[in-house]
């Protein structure tokens, strides 16, 4: 019921605990906390431009001598779609209006940078032992940059093809990631795009199983689990290690706003996959925006200029105290997660002392 | 890791793995199998007239000195409402014709039959000593006349609050249904007209140990378990026994159509919930009308009703050799099943020879 030594060599941690990349809750501070414990810190990047990254990675190279991870989106960016995002303003039209706010003013881009050359050269110079992907893998050319800096390479699955390609592709590990994950999911070979195939995403109590059957790399199991009975279950269906990620919301390290913390502490069993704030699926606690748009719908433009839309409105809910408008990432386990440090839930997860 | 003694006790079972009812797939021969093995073999009875549950449930007496369970559905039927049947049949009328029948002739009325006082006799006279319920429970004197047989209760619960529910009202264990199950969901608080609604439903790794945490009665766990992997993955989280359907679809003691057996053979992680078949949400493999109408949809009258208009073209499909209009219930698990005898798969789940 141990978890193998495989993965644990191959990242070179102690504990089988990879606490998830949360672009926008995950401090530098965190990585740090989760690494000097013994598990395996991660800094998201989607968020960060090419120097931001470098400064977070510096802290976080400064912070600890353990290994760490860094986390890119592999997606490709969009060609301008000028119709779509005029039916999404639109639709977003009376939500301005009841805010008080200008339909039609010019909008900030709302994105998330995909893994490039720029993000390839931080890598390069700072060499994270570990470097995660989610949708997919970029490139060849920037896959084998990453590969000769001897970072391992470890990306999500959420379905058994998804595996099969990562493995074929040369991931060192994958991470079955069950539909109870918060954040965005994963996937990137089942349409995002469409209701009826994410419907299909599959929980991870099936999935990791599933996978470790098909591929001969370690599974790393993600979703559903926030305590250490989580992390045993995921053990018995074969994972080698587990991804924790909504659990580290609540530890002191998390940078988590006032409606967002709110929303952690008194909503209950109510997370849905919704593709409003960014264009691509990904779970958070239902709110107003969810409840009435959605959770998921064909209007948001593409991954990841869903977003830009949105920022006024959830800058202006969240001045009155509200999170009508925001992004409340949380996976299905939230409630059983409880406020500790993330050096504390990092052994309490692998049940260590 | 073992399961307590506490609800094989209560079961008076030796293992702790309960056949799930499945209405049209389970016979009384599986049920007799499962309980000759150890494990608690459950008759469905929602497809049953008294008389046909009278009979089967005979056949099981007959068949085992063990322990049985007795499963009822314990919705209400609807009033009729011709307005809705109308605009399904019309929604439906293009595969009629597709079909070269006639999408105004007569339909038989497609129903499942709800716990009500002549089910009441048949536990009083045939006295299983397990009834369990799906959507909640019936009215309180139903529920009494059952408990002053000795049969223990059980119902299933897919939120915490509807765990709480059940206990209040005197179950002696609660079945953590995950939204993985194949089947109708169980859900009885949570509106099941409403696709958001459906959209928050958990899965059984976050579930089991929530539940677990919120009542004092035993709790069983139900929903992507196929292996022995899922079982001791169950009992990790919390949970006392588990319930397991699917994976006793591929037993030679199942009932099952060949489209059926052929999607359950050839399908690759591809179940949805859906309301098209019977007007509640239930978990199916995917097929065409799924595809095309839904999953979700708010066009299928309440259940039980849907299925009437559905018959006729489920009929013609499956005599050319399609699974096209089928309800092809299966759990996100089925792909983990192989084919044994429910004696096997019963002694399998439970780790004995």
């Amino acid at each position: 019921m141990a978890a193998s030594n495989r993965l644990l060599d191959l990242l070179g941690v102690e504990l089988p605990i990879i606490q998830a990349p949360m672009a926008g809750a995950t401090t530098p501070q965190m990585a740090v906390a989760v690494s000097n414990a013994g598990g395996l810190g991660s800094l998201p990047s989607a968020l960060y431009s090419e120097a931001e990254l470098r400064a977070a990675l510096e802290t976080v190279r400064n912070g600890t001598s353990k290994p760490i991870n860094v986390n890119f989106f592999s997606h490709e960016n969009p060609p301008e779609d000028t119709a779509r995002q005029a039916a999404w303003r639109r639709a977003l039209a009376p939500y301005y209006v009841e805010a008080g706010l200008d339909p039609d003013a010019p909008l900030a881009a709302g994105g998330r940078a995909p893994f490039n050359a720029a993000f390839a050269s931080v890598v390069e110079d700072l060499r994270p032992e570990v470097v995660s992907f989610h949708f997919g893998l970029p490139a060849p050319e920037l896959v084998d940059r990453v590969k000769r800096t001897g970072a391992k390479v470890l990306s999500s699955a959420t379905t058994v093809a998804e595996a099969l390609w990562l493995e074929a592709r040369g991931v060192d590990a994958v991470i079955a990631m069950g539909v109870e994950a918060g954040g965005h999911r994963g996937n990137f070979l089942t349409p995002n795009s469409l209701v009826g195939d994410m419907s299909t995403q599959v929980g991870t109590l099936s999935l990791v199983p599933r996978i470790a059957d098909s591929v001969s790399v370690p599974v790393i199991a993600a979703g559903g689990i926030a305590d250490r009975r989580g992390v045993l279950a995921a053990f018995a269906l074969g994972a080698e290690a587990v991804q924790v990620g909504t659990a580290y919301l609540l530890t002191p390290e998390a940078s988590v706003s006032a409606v967002y913390r709110q929303a952690l502490a008194s909503a209950e069993e109510a997370t849905a996959v919704t593709n409003l704030f960014t264009g691509r699926p990904a779970r958070g606690i239902v709110n107003r925006l969810m409840a009435e748009l959605g959770p998921l719908s064909d209007l948001p433009p593409a991954f990841p200029t869903a977003g830009g839309a949105i920022a006024p409105l959830r800058k202006a809910a969240e001045a009155a105290g509200r999170g009508d408008f925001s992004p409340l990432w949380a996976g299905q386990a939230f409630r059983l997660a409880r406020p500790m440090s993330s050096a504390e839930l990092t052994r309490s997860l692998a049940g260590v002392a």
